[in-house]
């Protein structure tokens, strides 16, 4: 019976909502904002998946519950949670806290609309829009295209689904089926989403060929171009080649200059992902701009005066990609999900590709200029709005701001290998050129053993159970990972803006306390 | 140079941060949560986007800005965006605002963790799987397997890649040229994401066949037979149905039953996408389970149960479907994005089709049991925590909650129909079964003149330029669209949890007012 009371607890009661909210908020600052960040507590507590089953009642009932036992709950999921904003968490290539950009989220949280039409996010279309224009100035465009994807590795597949459309528009109408057999091209070091999205496109992960790369996990332009010819020779048509600015491991740029002669002289598309790095790019040439002409006009950020700068040699050549796939939630912490797909692009192909013109929602005769309306660039129908939390950010601390937050994290990395060098118990596995520090730790056991036979399976066995040791623990956390030959590492991502000296410091101790026994 | 002191303005300084934070959160329970949601304030402030440009100052500076400026531009954001939580909004297939929900989403985006393994996750990866067990449960599902995607059309899509990796595993290795051509099935009221998901996948849209709808907007099941047989005659191997429960404008439900006995014959993946509907079913069953056996364990809630009960006819069969798409963020109002893809499968085929063993995330040698990383049942590397606001709601309100709010979104939609029939100016498109109201508003100029041969492009005229009133009112929004050989026409949604009879009163009442001299 529909009466005109509405029957639930808080639907409708603006003051209960804001009372409860207001609870929350204050679990929220109390258990994130200040203890979660806090170096003298618990990165994580770590319960078995059974324990922490029944320590969070996680059973969903026919009642409902009070009011005290859902701020519980909040409790409890944030106690057992792990802190990705504690100064010692470095396990993945996102970390840290950015009080603007979660400040953003709420906001967009609050809001709750979708990206789709002018019409419902009026003010998110225009953001969106300009968000991206200083995104694609950064990598060399004056004009373009472009929009905020569910992630780095949609982001890439979205490249693929351009390059493929752009070289046979029937491919859309008429399927794969109706084309030649495609290949594309990227290094052994690449993200695994390159290959997951070759599956999921239809192309099947056979398509990706896997071109070779140097010691430092840099794609090598010579088996590039072997690898094209091979696979014309195998009767395929190579469309795209994705190169990755800073893999994932690793760290490693591979050289753009020479993949876009390639690229440039057999025609093919070339997708830069940089996923992980992004914003070192961006920040050092933003650096070299405000040297040069600190006022100049964004169409004056070309790729000339780019190329005359510092940091030009780790991702020259970038302005010369098709599509750049760019995840601001890594590096400059905005928080998940925040990826951008670049486009150099003026034809419309975005909405060409992925449009479907559904009369329900993209109405032709509304009263405002439909072109403003995203919904068909896009394979999404309701779209989050990602850009705010990051335009908010960027608003805070300005390009300087954020440039001088990147250049810390380099030099906290560099900190890090320095220190690193002057300890026994720890070996580079390479100089690093980005913020990921690849290393062994040595436990005293194996130390002057490197000769002998089992050393590296024995080695291989150290990084898990150190990681074991601090999770059980809660002092800190960070990734290992095999890689090749190379037994397992452990990979430390100076991610978090927060972090300091004392940090590196201390993770260098602890893992010498966790191992002392090895 | 990084020294010990982190360098950035907040970066660190949980005092700041949380200031900050506490202001913003003001602002968000002033502007959103209080004024928002009054039907005394606009639903929109309309502006022109160049207008609009120069209000939000949205240009991205080398200098950061002050901390009251950021706080301006939050108000600002705020207020020219639409309050979709607003009495008066009903816009789109979302509304309203549910507070548990959106303190589950400030927790999600405070602690902003990744789902893909326990190991980062561990509260997360339980709750997703408790939700979906509940899910699956309501589906008419004792086991089976299931994720939660970035929206309903990236679901339909899983569903899609899903069914012809189950047929043809060898898809994912060598893509679809290694296949015979492949058809789908869905009707011409079916969401436009299939279409955009056949072209994503490389299919093409051509390989979605067009099954017919009878005049209520339901699936043709004798048509579905029709159409198989045609593209097998064609040389094209059927593949997937993908039914619709609770289409985007109508409203209708496919026959389940029916549609199931034809996949059932011909072998073909049953597909069921409840994206806009969902709940209807899975509380329509509860509240028959609750009566039949209220305290049954759920393994119990078996599809014999719910086939006795009061709802069945519409969505009957739908535990017959091999996956089901539904959307919490819709009817349930849990926020953008919350959608989920269910599965009956138990034989792992979502790890099998989208897996790759990424070795820097997901180690075989971890200290648990790796079963539980999600990573690679999925096509995303990095992937947003979509269930703790779902999971918050559902314990604070009980299924009984959920159960009663949308009863009342059903009464109040046949509420709004009684009345328009009561009023001269209004005609229904049809007699809805869901919480779809499709009618048009007939002009006064316009009244017993349905014979004239310009009535239905004059028709056609009415709704945009009443929707453009209401906007640049601020009264209220409503979408509309023209649907077949119908002119267009309003479609309201009762959605919001917040709506009462008078809501739907003013609806009626201001779109005479708006029409009154047309
Ligand atoms: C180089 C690279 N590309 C793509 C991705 C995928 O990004 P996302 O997690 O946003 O899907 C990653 C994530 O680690 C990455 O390192
Ligand atoms: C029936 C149906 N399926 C799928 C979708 C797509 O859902 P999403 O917007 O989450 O992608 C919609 C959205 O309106 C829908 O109505």
């Amino acid at each position: 019976m529909a009466d005109s009371q509405p029957l639930l607890s808080l639907d409708g009661d603006p003051v209960a909502a804001e009372a409860l909210l207001q609870d929350v908020f204050g679990i929220v600052v109390d258990e994130v904002i200040r203890k979660g960040t806090s170096a003298s507590e618990k990165v994580c507590e770590w319960k078995e998946p059974e324990e922490l089953k029944q320590l969070l009642d996680l059973e969903l009932r026919h009642e409902g519950e009070s009011q005290e036992q859902i701020l519980e709950h909040c409790r409890a999921v944030i106690r057992y949670s792990v802190k990705t904003c504690h100064p010692r968490f470095f396990n993945q290539l996102f970390s840290g806290l950015d009080p603007h950009a979660l400040a953003g989220r709420i906001v967009t949280e609050s809001l709750n609309t979708s990206q789709y039409t002018y019409e419902i996010a009026p003010v998110f279309v225009l953001m969106e829009e300009e968000v991206l224009k200083k995104l694609r100035a950064l990598v060399g465009w004056s004009s373009g295209d472009g929009v905020f994807c569910p992630g780095g590795s949609i982001s890439n597949m979205y490249a693929v689904n351009l390059a493929r459309y752009q070289r046979y528009p029937d491919c859309k109408q008429r399927g794969l089926r109706a084309l030649p057999p495609l290949a594309l091209f990227t290094s052994k070091e690449c993200h695994y989403s390159i290959k997951k999205g070759a599956a999921f496109l239809g192309l099947g992960t056979d398509s990706v060929r896997v071109v070779k790369a140097d010691e430092r996990g840099k794609m090598i332009p010579e088996d590039l171009e072997r690898q094209i010819s091979l696979a014309k020779a195998e009767g395929a048509v190579p469309f795209l080649v994705s190169a990755t600015s800073g893999t994932t491991v690793l760290g490693a740029f591979d050289p753009l200059e020479a993949i876009a002669d390639v690229c440039q002289h057999h025609g093919l598309w070339l997708h830069v992902d940089v996923s992980w790095d992004g914003p070192k790019n961006g920040v050092g040439w933003a650096k070299a701009k405000a040297h040069i002409a600190p006022s100049a006009p964004q169409a004056a950020w070309g790729g000339s005066v780019l190329l005359s700068q510092t940091h030009r040699h780790l991702l020259a050549g970038i302005q010369r990609a098709d599509s750049v796939a760019w995840n601001p939630h890594k590096l400059l912490s905005t928080g998940l999900q925040c990826s951008a797909l670049l486009l150099r692009d003026t034809s419309n192909l975005l909405k060409r590709c992925h449009g479907s013109q559904a009369s329900y929602l993209f109405q032709q005769d509304k009263f405002y200029d439909v072109a403003l309306d995203t919904g068909d660039k896009v394979v999404q129908c309701g779209r989050r709005v990602d850009c705010l939390k990051l335009w908010l950010m960027w608003k805070a601390q300005g390009e300087q701001g954020l440039q001088r937050r990147v250049d810390q994290a380099f030099a906290l990395a560099r900190y890090l290998v320095e220190e690193l060098k002057k300890r026994e118990g720890f070996e580079l596995v390479m100089e690093p050129e980005f913020v990921n520090v690849c290393f062994w730790f040595v436990p005293p056991s194996l130390r002057g053993k490197k000769g002998s036979p089992d050393y590296s399976e024995r080695l291989s066995k150290v990084a898990p159970i150190l990681k074991e040791r601090m999770v059980r623990k809660g002092s800190m956390m960070i990734g290992y990972q095999p890689h090749g030959t190379r037994s397992n590492f452990f990979r430390m991502v100076v991610a978090n803006p927060a972090l300091t000296r004392a940090d590196v410091d201390f993770l260098l101790n602890e893992l010498e306390r966790l191992g002392q026994d090895l």
